[in-house]
């Protein structure tokens, strides 16, 4: 939504904000496990700790798929990063196959909405669930997405079913490797 | 089209592959002069020269805008860089506005290609000119795209008519900063 790219590092070592709850291989790959993640915004900031488990990077960029009447649903319901009451967190980083890049952009986005309803589910979880999307496949990165999501532990039940709705459709059957990092403010 | 995004860098310097004919400002703020650019592929290559007067980066991604249809009417055309007599090329770096970024997917395709016939001005170049489009904002780079062109020193006028058309379209409303540097293979 941000019209200026935001660079976002995810980087797993021994402390940090964020207490990993655990580290769940979905689909292809898994990360190597770690006690913690911290989010650090900027591209010139400070650099990985040499004893960072993996680091990963995205961009908030601009959305590749949304209507404006979609963008509207969404900016009517959704909520900020960093509520207090949202102490739970999940980071899942996701690539998709080279047969879904080779689509072109018209069938992505059927797949994407019309088929998958990707954006409709994903209103329907809001406001409990606030999101934020990193786009990492042009950095060359290992995955192509990395969602980050922020929730009261009291939502975590309403959160594992959009997960799995989501996880049951089409556009899914794209991914070739997901990960689930589920967390704790620490 | 390639589903693996490759990485590339323009680099001036005082000598390499394409020596610089022109460095012609468009809009916004210009590039420091050069005598040539050297283009170098992947992210692992050799650093930049310490004598490089500027460097820009990008990435040869997926396409945002173009249909299955579009496509298929490119890809019957267009021809592949490095043609023996097309020892003429265009640079083009551009950056759009914060305006543009803020649109949503369907209105930007719509001033793309619905009101400012993007690809299909561009099908008309085909097969004259060659070309090679690098996606440069999720980089954080000073500019949002890079666009790299070959044709013979004969179809330069071809060329030019083709900029001239795009560069009087609605799209070109929200190009904030646009460099164009011609070039001749050394």
């Amino acid at each position: 939504m941000t019209p200026a790219p935001l660079f976002v590092r995810f980087v797993a070592s021994d402390d940090g904000p964020w207490s990993v709850v655990s580290n769940r291989t979905v689909t292809g790959p898994g990360l190597p496990d770690a006690a913690a993640v911290t989010v650090i915004e900027g591209r010139d900031s400070v650099p990985d700790a040499t004893d960072a488990a993996w680091s990963l990077s995205g961009v908030v960029s601009n959305e590749r798929y949304v209507t404006r009447a979609e963008r509207a649903a969404l900016e009517a319901r959704q909520q900020p990063l960093g509520r207090a009451d949202a102490t739970a967190a999940a980071l899942i980083p996701i690539r998709k196959s080279p047969r879904w890049w080779q689509l072109t952009q018209d069938e992505r986005r059927d797949i994407f909405e019309e088929r998958s309803h990707h954006v409709r589910i994903g209103v329907g979880a809001l406001p409990a669930v606030a999101r934020r999307l990193h786009h990492s496949r042009d950095l060359c990165e290992p995955f192509d997405f990395l969602t980050w999501f922020e929730f009261a532990p009291s939502q975590v039940e309403e959160f594992d079913e959009v997960l799995a709705v989501l996880r049951a459709s089409e556009e899914w059957t794209y991914v070739e490797r997901e990960v689930e990092i589920r967390l704790t403010r620490s």
